[in-house]
């Protein structure tokens, strides 16, 4: 089975995904200046989804390239990730037109985790499937900040009920130390 | 006539019918947990038809692998599976919004199977334009497991008005038994 | 310039288009068989303009495969061609929540002349590049089935407003005519 | 990294940008002439931002015809410019709905100088990866025709306050500068 089909169907969903989400930044009411002022929340999650979903698509761009083959179980392994990813539209705006209270903080939280998780599984899928001493093992590694932004997730859901904003601050870090370029594939690939 | 461009076009409409269905997922209102509980029947509908989109999108990747040309028939037979696919996150919203009302489910039975014939004239379709003894007549077989399937969910439509939840359970079943991946096209690729 | 990526926006755009028009397609309020019957102008509506947006689609598939080249004026009449089919979405759903009103009716038919004008310009502008004795000329002809078309909808417009039974009839006729395969391309790319 | 994927990926997004845009013209109520005219403010901002990004497009398109390859840096500078354009769906309704009040019309003008500086950013981005005397750096040139856009964008938001007609004005005539067909990257690809 050929990697590009996955690969262009991956491509078309994400790209629907972070386009789609817009849809929910409503057109404000009104026509001056106060009327943008309370649109602040929703239009910080969606930066911050924006960023996400790039990241997301980043990673998987960089991994599908190493990839070689894929089979039926790294198929339905990457369609549970795009649909924790699909969520992403109604869970940014549920954090944003609530101003970030707890339970939508913590609702967007796990959703972020549960794409993490999804990731996970398809790195894993996709490495018994190629096996140790491949380019795809190689660079992957042992995937240590897949497995960190998991556990900060985790983490914050919890701290949320604390104060929303310990939640909404790992959230950002978490993709700030993302937004570092990741090199281990770009290394594997130039060798 | 190619068949490359009519898979990118089924890919990007599949691609934008499995996304656009989070969007009936509106966004709850309330902020807190309990606001959250009474969407579970349209979230699980949103899963179950995650599901089939997806299994649809797994069949046509597959059973177009096999293919080696396409004509004019070929094309509508596919528009035609498009355009019940293309209702799917109509009768899914309603299914979910309606709490799993009888009329509802037998909607989103309804669309399930003329999804299913749609399949199975595209089938037909194509074999008829390979003939036998080709790859593609070869992997499809007698689609045993599309015929049963068809069967399954006429069956669901009238028993839903005995109880609605014996239809969401046929819905369920045959999605699973799909979900087993299908060996047909990879043995004959194999080969 | 290429026309492989003229060839994928397009693709993309006429798959966006064909599928948000299922969104103007609201969730029926009710959850019994009488809750459905009025939906029948919308989606009488929406089959209509799903056939006619494949058919533009299946006509730009066709032709694009004998066009050698474009440049910045194929793709803008391309670019015009795509804006008049964007807003199928709206005047279909214009048409189907009225009733098929006399007023919306017409409208729809504009659109429908506007497409048709803006695929004559397409046809013109890519006749102008490659010239006669082409492959796309000769496949092009004098284009007669596209000129009646739209003479067919000039007519259609004010005849609405007689009875607009009369414009929903030609809409109708016209769509039949184009789904009787164009052989016209086949013929030359046989050759 | 091949600029393919990004190529497509950015396709999709624009794609879709430019088709759910129309989402924004909502069907009008009533069923006679009347009930149309009030939407033409609406229509116009459409066709405007239909133009705007398919401007964009069009440009994209022919960079990445000379640029060679990609790194993380031209990913990220190439998806910042798709976030401020996927705004345009949102300030396009903005400036319609309130039938080019001051404030819209100032705020659909920042978008416009977010996505010019954006795009900026993405050619220095490039500039920098090629060098000079490449076939990339010779298509650029100075750009001058990007930075009087910029220019005039920022010049626009502080007159629409003056006279909202003036921003609006300027917003059309930067486009129809850029609809003049530019010919320094095909002339460079025909050397």
């Amino acid at each position: 089975m050929g990697k590009g089909r996955v690969e262009a169907f991956t491509d078309g969903v994400v790209a629907i995904i972070i386009t789609i989400m817009v849809l929910e930044l409503k057109v404000p009411h009104g026509e001056d200046l106060s009327a943008l002022l309370p649109l602040w929340p929703i239009f910080f999650s969606y930066v911050l989804s924006f960023i996400n979903v790039g990241l997301y698509w980043n990673n998987l761009h960089n991994m599908f390239h190493t990839v070689q083959r894929v089979d039926g179980r790294v198929l339905w392994a990457n369609l549970n990730l795009l649909f924790w990813l699909s969520l992403m539209p109604v869970t940014t705006a549920f954090m944003g037109e609530n101003h970030f209270a707890p339970v939508p903080v913590a609702v967007y939280g796990a959703d972020l985790a549960l794409c993490a998780i999804a990731y996970f599984i398809l790195v894993v899928t996709l490495h018994r499937l190629h096996g140790n001493n491949t380019a795809f093992a190689r660079a992957i590694g042992n995937d240590r900040k897949g497995k960190i932004s998991l556990v900060a997730y985790l983490c914050a859901i919890p701290l949320t009920f604390i104060s929303q904003w310990i939640g909404v601050a790992i959230y950002v870090l978490v993709a700030l130390v993302w937004l570092v370029p990741d090199r281990r594939f770009a290394r594997v690939i130039e060798k």
